[in-house]
């Protein structure tokens, strides 16, 4: 999917809200779990009640590797579910030595088609390159997350200008790729950063898990990460797949999804 | 498997030698590419030669998983399949929030029965911690890596002290878990890091991938690395799996691994 592609579906759907898929088969609703299949069965359901209110789908691999060859089935079904109008992104935080990481390129972008997969940058330039080779598919380097351990590396500084090492990871590696190819993750818990984070990078798309449970706070990231062009992927994950836990758990997703439609609606008149 | 067990292993076999199964399609040899499983087949082939020459398996989960389906299935057959007696090792290189790395712990300490998992630093504690709440399991993180790409954040300077960031990574991971429990990733390309690397955790086990192929020296990572519970793992990939290309690949990989084995031993006369 190409950058002009996505920021036509969100200006279309005014929404530029991602639907995390971290389906967890203890989680789901009773009624689903005798089903053969129950993990897609409950994405299928999640994502026809969803696909209006979002611009992107993200599944997290944890969830489908701790079910085994039956959750590997389950991802490449749902992967083959979702609309080729959303971007489909792996959220894997894969990264290794150069021709390992072209193993996990074609993993995720041949074998599975996913358009985007996060990436860890801690192993540098050529376990981040085979990603970027690919055309039309997107990298997403973890910068600053939004979890409690950030604080242990992410945010130490390095010596020479202080500058954060989710800082020296940004700077570096956006010089490897263009606003075309790669995003970068940043936390919604850390929306004080999202201010200093677009002064390095104006025009990138910036992926922010943490909304929700995690307890981001969409109206700050809102307002100092937007851009010009949106700029932002904002993820929900347990807050909208969760909604319920009964027979409604779609269409309780579809009104969650929709609150968080109805707020970005009005973020994005407010836009640089 | 207890560190005691590895130990002995060592002792017995004198060798610290690990296997590293990135078995590739493409690579294998073409009299066992009309198998219907023909990389597990290639993979009991390395084990049955090499199994009396190495303490432990190292299995690249990239190469498997860009198989898709099939690739996991032949992952699991070949998890089974390694003697209980070695090490096995899923180089995985997962990392993520909590709830997130709990499952990538159950799919590869559960599902799947591997003793051990490389780890990813980068998102600090709340991501390591959860490989490190099961028993007689082990965390093996990556500190400094063989590549390339160690250069751009694995080795540059921090604030304060100017350790380098894989320093630090090393001794504040290092209070998390414990000999038992917890290795590092060190490249064998990187052996003038070794004395520094021993100041810092004189007493745990490294994994040393980088021999062969890469470059690295193993006499040089042995003589500063071994400690007096010998302390290493060094891993060979290509140098042993794909000895050669013929029908007598597995013989070829037994004699490539015992030229290892057997410098391996003078080495062990040699430690501290």
């Amino acid at each position: 999917m190409t950058r002009q592609q996505l920021i036509q579906q969100i200006n279309d759907k005014q929404s530029f809200l991602c639907v995390g898929l971290d389906t967890d088969f203890d989680k789901i609703p009773a009624h689903l779990k005798t089903y053969p299949n129950a993990v897609f069965e409950f994405n299928k359901a999640i994502i026809d009640a969803t696909k209006d209110q979002c611009v992107s789908y993200k599944i997290n691999t944890a969830f489908y590797e701790a079910m085994g060859l039956k959750g590997w089935q389950a991802m490449e079904q749902t992967v083959d579910y979702i609309p080729s109008t959303h971007l489909k992104i792996a959220d894997a935080k894969r990264g290794d030595i150069g021709n390992t990481s072209s193993q996990y390129a074609k993993a995720f972008f041949e074998k599975l088609k996913f358009d985007a997969i996060t990436v860890a940058p801690y192993m540098g330039e050529d376990s981040v390159r085979p990603f970027l080779e690919y055309e039309n598919k997107w990298t997403i380097v973890l910068a600053l997350t939004s979890n409690k351990g950030a604080a242990d590396f992410e945010t130490q500084p390095m010596a020479g200008n202080n500058a954060h090492l989710y800082e020296k990871v940004i700077t570096t590696i956006a010089k490897w790729g263009t606003t075309d190819n790669l995003m970068f993750v940043t936390g919604a818990t850390k929306a004080e950063s999202f201010a200093g984070i677009r002064k390095l990078i104006p025009n990138h798309f910036l992926l922010v898990p943490g909304v929700g449970v995690q307890g981001g706070n969409l109206a700050e990231v809102s307002k100092f990460g937007l851009n010009k062009d949106c700029g932002l992927l904002v993820n929900a994950s347990r807050a909208i797949i969760y909604a319920s836990e009964k027979e409604d758990f779609a269409a309780e997703a579809k009104t969650i999804a929709s609150q968080y439609q109805f707020e970005m609606a009005n973020y994005l008149k407010q836009k640089p």
